[in-house]
């Protein structure tokens, strides 16, 4: 039996906390490039790792308003401080995909480990949620998982600070309880890591793998569509279009280091406390 | 003639974007234990140096409004980009006591500068807003000023890392060119950065005099309130109440770093975005 394909041909919303979100987008325009998406940045109220549930919650609750005002065909929250902390409270509250960068982070980890340790890296707010642990051991309770939080990662990233000495001497404090434990995954739980993949693993070594949220949530976000049936039709290239609740030429201007090329499309800032 | 004395029982309002206007309360407090002050640290949306002009007046705007709804005699923004950044556009907007930490500090450095050059260390929002340059050529031209933004500081501070390695890294390279210039005052345009004071001291040597925002403030809310009659006659020691717009718990376990003191009074959370 032949079943019929359809396709949908709204928009992808992906949000982030700021900038780091971008690295998520990178990936999902070399997966499927005739999407579109559209992205919002909570660049007003950047960091959210450093915060309270209550608030995370709160913001990515507005965020998630946002993108649905655009009629979106799906929310991805390519942050793991919102996919960790917030997600599993909201799933219900919104009639729309709510895809998250931990699944398939957690997926991936563990397909490729093979002594069955794996480290997390994130925010206070991501580790102190345990959410790692518990969707890893979910899947698979003999895995040992050592979390760390990395408070200071976001602020070196959103500042440029991409392989600066201070870079290397808090990767070095951070990265050291996961080698001493001998971890050989290594999953980067925060879409700002990637920028800072040059230093991590030169410090961890060749040896240990490590997993891009950004890379696995694309990958997942299109075999969700393509089960739902709900992939793009279109064969150009798919409209980009960006939000930010903060100055629109510093995103334009940083988001480029994020997206691996210039942002061309148009930047608009929006109020995001009136969602 | 003898003019009567008057007083005024109300609190002071004191605001930060976060942890570091305690820094000013611990002065304030110093100066005159009997004042009553109600403090807000915008914890929720903290930092605000790195954000740009028009979202740091629409915070600042809001957080005066959350002081004068407490009918408070006057509001100290105890914040160094708020006060550079945002008091010069709402000073017509509120009939209150408004008062900054820059013309305080300007004033301190200038009598305390023997050669002439004075350097300024800022967030990058008050450091691009160039007030301090402005503030302290107004009083005399022929000072040379030497403005450094220290992006790193309000994360390394609000995360506990007063003497780590790294930020040593920061603050040399933050300090080097105030020293080449060979200021002898330099300012700490930031009511995080006494918590700085040892390693920034250690740096820069005995020689040079560094003016500590929170003092000078406290100390010109005195005279101003002095002048205008509005000391408070209560002669016990005056309430203390904060508000915050994250975490209430994070807020008193940390605060009392910057308040050189346990936090024991209440702390509530508030929502900053309905005022």
């Amino acid at each position: 039996m032949n079943t019929i394909q359809s396709y949908d041909n709204r928009p992808i919303g992906v949000f982030d906390s700021g900038l780091g979100g971008l690295t998520a987008v990178k990936e999902l325009t070399r997966i499927f490039p005739n999407e579109n998406i559209i992205y919002f940045g909570d660049t007003g109220r950047v960091p959210y790792g450093t915060r309270s549930e209550e608030t995370i919650i709160k913001y990515v609750r507005q965020d998630i308003r946002f993108l649905m005002s655009h009629n979106v065909k799906a929310v991805v929250a390519a942050c793991g401080t919102a996919s960790s902390v917030a997600l599993n409270h909201l799933k219900n509250e919104f009639p729309v995909e709510l895809i998250g960068v931990l699944e398939p982070v957690c997926t991936a980890a563990l397909k490729k480990t093979k002594n069955h340790k794996i480290g997390v890296l994130g925010t206070p707010g991501t580790i102190n949620s345990g959410a790692y642990s518990a969707g890893i051991q979910k899947l698979n309770s003999a895995v040992t998982v050592i979390e760390q939080a990395c408070p200071m990662f976001v602020p070196l990233v959103e500042n440029g600070y991409l392989t600066h000495p201070a870079t290397y001497l808090f990767a070095e404090e951070y990265l050291k309880p996961l080698m001493e434990k001998q971890v050989d995954t290594v999953i980067l739980g925060c879409t700002h890591y990637p920028l800072l993949e040059t230093v991590i693993t030169e410090i961890l070594g060749d040896s240990v793998t490590v997993i891009n949220a950004g890379y696995e949530t694309a990958l997942h976000t299109k075999q969700i569509l393509k089960e739902k049936n709900m992939l793009s039709s279109q064969t150009e290239c798919g409209n980009h279009t960006y939000y930010v609740s903060d100055d629109v030429a510093k995103f334009s201007c940083l988001g480029g280091m994020f997206l691996g090329k210039k942002i061309k499309a148009a930047v608009s800032k929006i109020d995001i406390d009136t969602y």
